[in-house]
């Protein structure tokens, strides 16, 4: 309403704003986005690139343009308010990195242009939540992780000492170490594929490879564990306790009452 | 009581309708499918269709024409009310099937036929359950499985454009990048079978597979996290609730009544 | 204090069924099934056989004499009351397995012996509670046990007629199929191993296997669920509700006796 | 207040445990154990021992001296105390492990060295509290652990006897069915490395390994629930019980207050 009446500059400003908060135009990019996606699959088929190339790299041009015309107009909109948002940060930094100028040899940020499609997660309410839940339940988790790290450094430091020298390929250096050790973890081939040939050298590496695979898969479990626990006790205490408060509230709010009636009787009877 | 009145026709269609939900019946229908499952079973013995070919086909035929005489007199005695049962349709479906022609060239219709076992669900009331329940955790659970269909997405396009040159085999195409991506997120042989050979050719694949399969067994186990709540409270709220609730109305309306006989007296002191 | 009195027979019969379930008879007991649980152990070593095999052999005999005696002893003290127990069934039958007389050939019911060990559960408690608790989470999980009986059966004539002439070392039989199947299940090699191999001569398997892999996973998550909720329903209802019940009898009780108090001062105003 | 009257020497003892106590220490020695965690990572590098050998190896001398003076200063400070805190017992072993004199062939002892980095476990809160976690976690999952140690050890001496002459590198000694069983169990290659070979020898070997993962698979999953009910309660109990208990005792109170007051006000009457 103060709005309506301030300066020409700012009620271009808040017009913008509402725009882009209308639904009709959140769907419009919605369906961009979609469709951008589409296309971006598209490119990966030789035989749609080779029938209709130039029109599908025409088609993911006019996609990126129209993201960046949003993300300009949602910036005049807000102003600094923009950057204040985590998932407003989240979309222009995706389609900020599409800008780069991208030579022949950097295939690698080509692929990445896909990572538009992240963009529904801001955009479609269901998902946000969802990603939601799982940031908010990393910090419950956070100390089972860095536990993990330290674990997975230990082990990785022991590995490349122990067997680095009769096998390179898998613990020559702390980081093909590390890698092997979480192939281990996932149990992949753990036995057939790493540790019975290690065995074969040095036949006691179970000794180091089966705490290890007992430590890690607990740790994970305990994870499981936590995240379960946690994400029951919200659900808990949202829904039941507001309905068993009020019920409390009420309760002891009539206890008084009849307390109060009881004494006043006993005050008119004094009298 | 007032169907007993009507026209002969509807008494007819009602009469029918009963005689198909006799426990008797429905039990008949139970062995049905069970006697046909297992003359399915027997087709694929070579032995078996050598010795008494001819009649396991005819008691396949006979058993199908025990199936189309259950539906239509289910039809008829219900009417359109038939179709508007989920279960009802299920078992229209799996018979409507069976009856389309199958030249000897669409083996897999033939083989489909074993599909008929699944009316078992339909009829016994405990699988019923199991089945419902496992469905109506499905909506709860709708947008990480939507979540999981975007990194998959986003996963099978970067994964065809950086490695489908090198291993068409395994990441040519979008449909056979998302496969090895299943394959990846399963774990199974996902770096001595997959990983490690692509590094040989990408040193830094590791980079696109670890962060995947990280981000896909988190999102699975928030999917198991988010049934295991749903499914306790759905149970949480159903039995121990019901109990409380009476307790509570009991404990208030008491209160109600102690306020009500002190007023009571106060007033008659009053007088 | 009856029992003192009674006829000598019964005596003696009463006696013996104290002497049985004395501590220090069961803890000579448990000693003999661990002791008898190394001799099995040593007899795998052939260097230990070699050394002391008669010696080994022997004292194996003694042990299975031990508990012919034990056995024999119970059900003289405990008449036909000694079979009612499940347990005593359990004791009764591994021991009798033990007195079949084996021929060299049946190297499997030598094998076998060692399930005497499996006795330890019987005899310590902490041991039958676990397997107690095992046994009790069946019946409510037996619905979803049907159901992937169900899609086993389905799964193996479907792989059979499809894949059977192909494969027949994999899906050649009811049997084949059914393994394979599980092995699927479990997620071993299922893409590398089987999957793959399958897809070179029918490109199209995947649709049976991918659906096959994600329903026969979502039951078994769905199983996990069910046991653990049932598992948390018993501990919450055990526990915290016994203290919850005390406080709300004494709640109504209290609000009773409040009325009653009321009321009676009121009659007496009236007088 | 006391301790500042106290003779020198005790003075002396009590500076010291507190200077060890302050903030500012702990965090040193928590820089000194990341800092020679890093060392320790370093000397797995060939580069880097090329270049600064013999100052990493110094470095590291120099971060073990400190840690020597830090359990000593301990020790001076609090006396015996020092030895009943679990945590002040697990560092001091692993400082003492490390002053093991290590000769050029104990390559596993010197590995062992990064075992230091387990220190930051005893000194970060976050962290010890994890672990505190997973310990207490144990005994309640005991007797599931102790089952399976039967299961393992009753199908090792299974295996052994019923595969061992076919597949000695396997099966061969109870300590190889042991390590086999275990790899089974983790279903890594069960089927295609091991039951598949296996039973192209005995073709009813899968009597024995399907149940076996069936038995294991189900005793893990019991633990896992096991854990995850512990916990949950545990959760349950610390929180919303507090609130609770405050509640029911002052509703109590309440109703006691009302029932003197009605027969304070009988009292008075009748007089």
């Amino acid at each position: 309403m103060n709005q309506s009446n301030a300066l020409p500059r700012q009620s271009i400003r808040t017009r913008v704003a509402r725009f882009t908060e209308r639904a009709a135009f959140q769907n419009f990019i919605l369906a961009v986005i979609l469709f951008n996606a589409a296309i971006l699959g598209l490119e990966t088929s030789d035989q749609a690139m080779a029938a209709a190339g130039p029109l599908i790299v025409a088609l993911d041009t006019a996609c990126l343009a129209i993201f960046v015309i949003e993300i300009a107009l949602k910036i005049f909109g807000r102003g600094l308010a923009f950057f204040k948002s985590g998932w407003s940060m989240f979309d222009f930094v995706i389609v900020a990195v599409s800008l780069v100028p991208v030579t022949q040899g950097l295939s690698v940020l080509r692929a990445m242009r896909i990572l538009r499609l992240l963009r529904v997660i801001s955009v479609a309410p269901s998902l946000r939540r969802v990603v939601d839940g799982l940031v908010n339940a990393l910090p419950g988790v956070g100390s089972v992780f860095l536990l993990m790290g330290v674990i997975f450094y230990i082990g990785a430091v022991m590995a490349t000492k122990l067997f680095g020298a009769a096998f390179p390929d898998w613990f020559g250096t702390l980081a093909r170490s590390g890698y092997s050790l979480f192939q281990i973890m996932t149990l992949e081939s753990w036995s057939m594929g790493i540790v019975r040939p290690v065995m074969e050298v040095y036949p006691y590496a179970w000794t180091f490879f089966i705490p290890f695979i007992m430590v890690t898969t607990f740790a994970v479990v305990n994870l499981l564990v936590g995240l379960i626990v946690n994400s029951m006790q919200d659900a808990h205490n949202e829904e039941s306790n507001e309905k068993t408060d009020t019920y409390r509230d009420e309760v002891l709010h009539r206890l008084l009452e009849l307390e109060n009636l009881i004494k006043a009787q006993n005050e008119t009877r004094k009298d």
